[in-house]
Formats: C-alpha cells, sequence, structure tokens
C-alpha cells in the first residue's frame, strides 16, 4: 500500500470524529443531565470508531467534504454505540464491561441505559436530517432511508434477533453467516455507502462498496470469533468465551480455528477485488479489510 | 361544533391507521419471526390512535392527501408505541398490561420488548424518508428532523428520564409540567406540526397548531393523573394507582382533583383559542380538545 499508514490514520481521524460527537452530544445539563451524560459516557473516549473510518474513507472516494463526511461518520457511530449499550443489558448478553470499563447500566441503571440507547437512536437521525449535513435535502433522506434500512428490523436489529435465538436453536454455517450480515454487515454497509450517497455517485459504485463492506464484515466477524477464543480480556476490554460458554455457534465453533482463519482471508481478498474500479484513493479502505483479519484487538 | 360526532370520526380513522400499519410494519416470517411478531403486537389491535388522529386532522386543514398523512400517522404510532414498549419494561416502569393484555416484555420477554421498540423506532424514521410520504425530499427531511426532535433526549426520552427521576426527587408543579411537556407533550406538537409540514404551510400556522398541541397536551395528561386516582383499571386497561404508590409528584398530587380539573379545562378552552386562525376545517382539534378533558378511559 506504498507506506500507507492505516494505524496512525485509523487514530487521526478518531479525535476527529471525537471532537464532531463532543459537538453534537447533549450539553450535560437541566434536572435529566443523567441521560446527557449516560449518552456521552456511551459514545466519548474509546473504541476503534471502524465505522466513522469506513465513511471518512468511502467519501474520499468521491470529494466529499470533511465536515459533511464527519456528521455521518458521528451519526454511524450513534448507531453503533446505542447497539452497544441495549446489547449489554441484562436482559439481552448481560455484559458488565466494554471498552475496559463498565458497561452503561453497570455506570448508571438499566433504565438510564435504555433511554441513552433510544436518545442516540433517535439522535442519529436528526443528524442525518440537518442541513448542516448536506445542503440537498435529496441526500440528506437518502441517507436516513438508507440507515433505518441497515439499523431496523431488517438489518442490524433483526441480526440481534436472530443472536438472541442462536442460544437455543441450532444455527448452521448458513444460518450464522445471515446473522453476521445483518447484525454487523449491513451498518458497515452502510458506512461504505455513506460516501456515494454523499458525493452523489452512481448505483454500480455504490453497490461496489455495498460488495466490499459485506466480505470485509464477515471478515472482520470471523476474525471477532476467533478472539473470543484466543484474545485476552486485558487486550479486548471486554469478557471473552462467552460464545461457547452459551454453546452459541459461531465461525470457529462450526469451522473450526484454522479453516475460519483461511475462510477471513479468502472474505478480506474478495472484498479488496471489490474496489478494483477505483484508484489508489481507495488504499485506505484495502488496507481496513488486511486490518480487521490481522488484529489483536 | 355543529353535530361533529368525533367518537365515530377517531374510530374509522383510526381504522385506516389500523390498515396501514399493518401494511408498513414487517410481515412475519424468517427465523426472527418474533421480532417481527412482537412490533405488531405492540402496534396493532389497540389504543385511541389519538396521535394519528391529530396527524389527520392537522392535515385536513391544509388539503394534504390522505394517503401522505395516513403515512406519517402511522410512523408516529411506532413511535408512541415503541415508547410504550420500553417504558413499560421492568427496568421502567415495570408494568404488566397495556390495553387490557399482558404487555410486550410479558407475551414475549425482556430481550424481544427491548428490540421491538428499537426497530419500531427506526421504522418511523424509514416511513417519513420513503418517497411515497411525499414527493418533495424537504418535506420528508423537515418531518424526519422534527420527529427526531420530538421523541429524542430534547423531547420524550428526556422526559422518560424525568419521570424515572421524580420518584426519587422532589418535583414541583413547574417541574411536573417541564416533565410532561417532554415526556408527551413533543409529540403532540409533532402530531399536530405534521399536516403544517406536509402542507407547506407558513410559520404561523404551523406555530398556532404547536400552541394548541402543547396546551391540549397538558389537559390530556392531567386527565390521565385524575384517571390514575379515580378511573377503574377494566375501563383503563392499565393498572392504576401506580404514581400515588411510587410517591411521584402529579398534578392531582399537587393541586388536588378540583383544581387539577379546573386547570384542565382551562388547558382546555386555552388550546382552542390557538385554532382562532382556522376556520371550520379546525372542527375536528376543537372536538378532541374538549374531549380529552371529558375522557373516562
Amino acid at each position: 500500500m506504498n507506506g500507507f499508514d492505516l494505524g496512525r490514520h485509523m487514530a487521526e481521524t478518531g479525535q476527529e470524529v471525537e471532537r464532531m460527537l463532543e459537538r453534537l452530544l447533549p450539553g450535560i445539563r437541566g434536572t435529566e443531565s443523567r441521560l446527557f451524560e449516560a449518552m456521552r459516557y456511551a459514545c466519548l473516549g474509546g473504541g476503534k470508531r471502524l465505522r466513522p473510518y469506513l465513511v471518512m474513507a468511502s467519501s474520499g472516494l468521491f470529494g466529499v467534504g470533511t465536515h459533511h463526511a464527519l456528521r455521518v461518520a458521528a451519526a454511524i457511530e450513534c448507531v453503533h454505540c446505542y447497539s452497544l449499550v441495549h446489547d449489554d443489558l441484562p436482559a439481552m448478553d448481560d455484559d458488565d464491561f466494554r471498552r475496559g470499563r463498565p458497561t452503561v447500566h453497570k455506570a448508571y441503571d438499566d433504565a438510564t441505559a435504555i433511554l441513552a440507547g433510544d436518545a442516540l437512536l433517535t439522535l442519529a437521525f436528526e443528524i442525518v436530517a440537518d442541513p448542516d449535513t448536506h445542503e440537498d435535502p435529496q441526500v440528506r433522506v437518502s441517507l436516513a432511508t438508507a440507515l433505518a434500512k441497515a439499523a431496523g428490523a431488517a438489518g442490524m436489529v433483526g441480526g440481534q434477533m436472530l443472536d438472541m435465538l442462536a442460544e437455543e436453536e441450532e444455527f448452521d454455517i448458513g444460518a450464522v453467516t445471515r446473522l453476521q450480515r445483518l447484525k454487523t454487515g449491513e451498518l458497515f454497509a452502510f458506512s461504505c455507502e455513506a460516501g456515494a450517497i454523499l458525493g452523489k455517485s452512481d448505483p454500480s459504485r455504490r453497490n461496489a462498496l455495498r460488495g466490499y463492506a459485506h466480505d470485509m464484515g464477515l471478515a472482520f466477524q470471523i476474525a471477532d470469533d476467533l478472539l473470543d477464543v484466543t484474545g485476552r480480556e486485558e487486550d479486548l476490554g471486554k469478557a471473552v468465551g462467552k460464545d461457547a460458554a452459551a454453546g452459541k455457534a459461531t465461525f470457529v465453533s462450526i469451522l473450526g480455528e484454522e479453516r475460519a482463519r483461511e475462510q477471513a482471508h479468502l472474505l478480506a481478498d474478495q472484498a479488496i477485488r471489490h474496489l478494483e474500479i477505483f484508484d489508489k484513493r481507495a488504499d485506505p479502505l484495502r488496507a481496513v479489510a488486511t486490518f480487521v483479519v490481522a488484529r489483536r484487538a
């Protein structure tokens, strides 16, 4: 990749996204300040900011202004963080730690966590619909539509429902693939398509980015399953081995470690091939596909 | 009101909204069908459909097409129902009955209820952003913005946070008024403004509707507090007397029954005065203001 330093680039972008989130999240004031605190706790000061990075990288392909791209990046991070807050609840995955610190319902309480999640999801739509995100209302409304489809019952929430059911039912490789495609793939796809929407790109480029995102997303998820088996809690900042303990089918439990690792690399290569129509401006996206299967945390 | 039959009109509109919801909610299919079932259970077959009625009534002032208005009405009902599903959770108000039948987390489970609520909120934005809701993207994006502000941290969710805190803190009449203005008033206001947005009305008419909605909404809430003291569970389809048992300040606990009743009537009159700039096409809205303080359920 001609010396492209993904780690540095992601860290820099992460700081810009952090500053944008800082501005867009409600300030702490009033009797209901507990809600605003919990929203900020959920979103600020942590995470790889992978989805926001995908927005910035896809926006870079189409010459989209940084300010516009950063707003959409922040909106997606709000959706991602809301999903973590709700998924961590005792009624769902019941996780006490996330990013090396107590989850929102542990730091506050369950009711506050439910409400903070609800408010973050709503804020994401407020951000994309705002004229400051793009001057063309057609672009903003397309973003809202794509985000709603990616995050809703036919996307992320549907995937989380499947994830809850995976503890009770026998899932084969096809079912696990569909689960992950919905649970994490659709939001990755929206992150990559966001640049195309903001840049009013033709459908073929948007579709190529969608194909890239789904393959990269699956590779990412297989790597995640591998880390759940081989990773250390200190590195990951969250509990490991929970899927196996719950008897939940994962790529690793079905394929075994070695074949899962091979599959992740195949998918990363396939993801990169979707980018052939783009020039070197797609190098950050190519680097992400390589990174997600090599990561240690 | 020249023989205007609100009850019949609301019942007819409620049926049209039911049919639109029936079409817009996901069909029951696939491994994750439990999610779609819970979403439908939460939204279909019950409720006064007051917010949808306000959308239809305000749309009637501006000659908005019925199909467009019904879609927005359905979207608002999705938001209202999501808020009930989350508010009823054990971590929140812990209610087992709603509209005379088990709440969603009792009929399914807590995880499904959380996810069904999340999906309903997301669906509402998908509906308003869809080209079928209005041909002008500026109108759709204005609806999304107004809905997000009304439903989010500065609106309904902020109000619910205040409601949770009201069990621990001493709320005076100002604090209770603000709580209700956020918790229910903002969504009433959006319902009434929706007609003005769809009809591309001037700001003065939109503001009049906003003023109407906030006064009517407070009158509605005071009537609700009175019913919590004087109503019967059989009529209301939900538990009564919970606020008093939880030591939560309400309009009735602060003002007493008689003054609360007076206040509700004053607010209803005040709401109707906001409508002076409209002709008889505003009669349905006038009738609503009278109805909310007279209702028995």
